[in-house]
């Protein structure tokens, strides 16, 4: 079984009535309901929680976490960010989403300021799979149609994904590097682009179908384990 | 001085008289206008010269080499291919445009198929830059347009560029990985998508200046000589 | 279960006693009894065989081909290159072996030389994990000893591997980049460099963990079906 | 010309006699006399100077930041390694040398804890390049040799390097990856791996001919300006 933890600000389901009525249950609880129970343990975790929901015990038991926030990345508490950089790099999974580009976590694991374009306008937008050899690609079709989004574009200031997954269309002109992934640690990272707050993305079949591959991906077996610190000779000194 | 030769299988121009009409002097004539006499020597050759005008003598003088290539790759001698990819792997600069894709000099250096989607139906393109800070963006704004060209859809079955510089967007509703580098050898290989015979893309003074900052970037200084074979120890045994 | 195909030139083993009698079975043979019969399914083919053991059944159904040839290189058949190209362009998993790096599947994927330094004085080589968190490191130490091995040497020349994994060290003096990740169409390439025909390398419990391990990577779930082709708009032409 | 400053926290120069001996000018001093007068302009600056000697005029006006530290990299104040990290984004330069893999410069732009094996045991180090068409191995032997050095040795904890240029060797055993470039927003970084306090190694000639090529790379003609924030449609939407 993987242990997915999906972390959400939980905040515009509070103060914005479209988002309360597209998502009742929380953009998490729309998450949540993407991992068949055979295969996956899904729990949440949301800003206003002690600790923001994610206390060492959940971090511990996490293999996947998923992170979604946008109007209160400031609100999060730093020793909270350090604990979950502390897990990735000791091989956590990471999916950071949509807005999640600006948080304290993604930030600190990249190094970039992660700034972009954007535009509330009801774009439509195109997703399309660049790598389709890759497992984050599984099931898909050449691309997945989102009716209306907001849109975001380059220039994305992020380090060159190690692997480029999607490529996003927008019907007002823009392209932007919609799947990125990145490898931090021993802990494996995902960035995915769609998810504005006010549409249905995280209800759309397909979308749950990457956030699915991902879990997968992000939580694949380990290798070996890394040694630091002071080290004795191998071989004699010539 | 930086020596440029640009090969031109000069076909289109001679059969399709919208071809002739948009290339009186040849795609190759029209390319080799975008380079400053300050700083380029530029010669031309044709898949209908002797050696298909790339001697031993051009090809060891080349430090650029550009191809455009379409309904002739076939004709194209193994002999020849054989030349240019040594000369590539030895430190030439090699610049893959458009229907060249498909060539045998860009296969045989890629080892892929090289196969992608297209489409002719005057879509409008958007050349995004993804990768602002690399010299062969310089100078460019965010996006050129294009009003008319022929479409390339992903998926590209290249390898995963080493640097991914620019990004199509079309109007039909398509992305594509429109500038990728990569490294063969001690030479530098850039695949610029724009280009289909039809339309004036190449009197174009944006894609005039991707075309010469490819130039400064695929002739940049070299490094260190590589050695290869049968070798004597550095250390002793132990 | 994971179908392997271990191709073997299988020449040294019957013209240099050493070599017969290191690997009695033939480096094939040894390389076979890697794979725990609870997941793998593993056939054997060599040059001699008809169409080199590698039929178009056997190839299509072989999600991992291993390749070990030296001497022999010229007389493996250009068609049957050709298929076995074809195949992992499609999906197959290829891990190359040792002196296969200057066989014709692995220079025609490549596209480079392929070239390096060697020599052959019974180095100690070390063979060291730098990407510990890649899944063909799975359950290794931090160094595999080889107490002798032929030396290889840099410059390597291949393209930059797209996952560095092991690099290593030998006691004459050199390094080399001993394990390398590649992504060719839709199959996944490993190369890995230790394996000349008088040493026991293949008789190595670690370095079985390794091929393993490779054929684990190398057959991992599928992504989506790439699409090639003339194509229709998506969107209404503005 | 290319105005390269030095920063050296400079207190092992102070502290250790040996080090004293070996630098009477400092680390920061032996470093600026690689660099020719011709191109370039070359300052230095220390921790215990105001501002750490990196005041906004003196970012503002350098090209490419050299970075040696080890034993204070607590004093560095958070509020100068901010304005670096920021200059590096916005396109400056940035050549972290040996022990500064622990700086909080490196560790804030490369995400990761940046840790690594080490021995103080006078290993004999060979740092053989592997990239030899690279600009910064210009000019370079295939290895250059330092009789005595500290030996790094992996796992080194760095988000996988997107160039590899130098794999060191060291007489004990051990292998490193001793020269990687990263890009970080507009700004090129280079880490290279030599240079403990105790050995002569800034007083050898290709060592300068790296740090001197290193420069002319990190300092290289920039791209294209990138465009963030609220952007206007494009196209008209349908």
């Amino acid at each position: 079984m993987i242990n997915v933890t999906i972390w959400n600000e939980a905040r515009h389901e509070y103060k914005n009535a479209v988002v309360a009525s597209v998502y009742p249950e929380g953009i998490h609880g729309a998450i949540a309901k993407a991992f068949p129970t055979t295969d996956f343990v899904v729990r949440t975790a949301t800003l206003d929680q002690p600790e923001h929901g994610l206390t060492d015990a959940i971090l511990e038991s996490t293999d996947v976490l998923y992170w979604w926030g946008h109007m209160a990345h400031g609100e999060v508490s730093d020793e909270i960010v350090a604990k979950v950089k502390k897990r990735v790099l000791a091989g956590m999974g990471l999916v950071v989403l949509h807005s999640g580009h600006f948080s304290k976590i993604f930030k600190t694991l990249m190094g970039t300021t992660c700034d972009l374009k954007w535009r509330e306008a009801n774009d439509r937008e195109r997703i399309w799979t660049v790598a389709p050899a890759h497992p984050i690609a599984k099931g898909l079709p050449e691309c997945i149609l989102l009716e209306t989004e907001e849109m975001y574009g380059e220039h994305f200031d992020i380090p060159a994904p190690e692997e480029l997954i999607f490529v996003s269309w927008f019907s007002g002109g823009e392209v932007f590097r919609s799947g990125c992934t990145y490898q931090r640690g021993q802990g494996k990272i995902f960035y995915f682009r769609p998810g504005h707050e006010i549409y249905p993305t995280y209800h759309n079949p397909q979308i749950h179908q990457v956030l699915v591959n991902a879990a997968y991906w992000a939580a694949s077996s380990r290798g070996a384990t890394p040694v630091y610190g002071n080290a004795k000779p191998l071989e004699l000194l010539p």
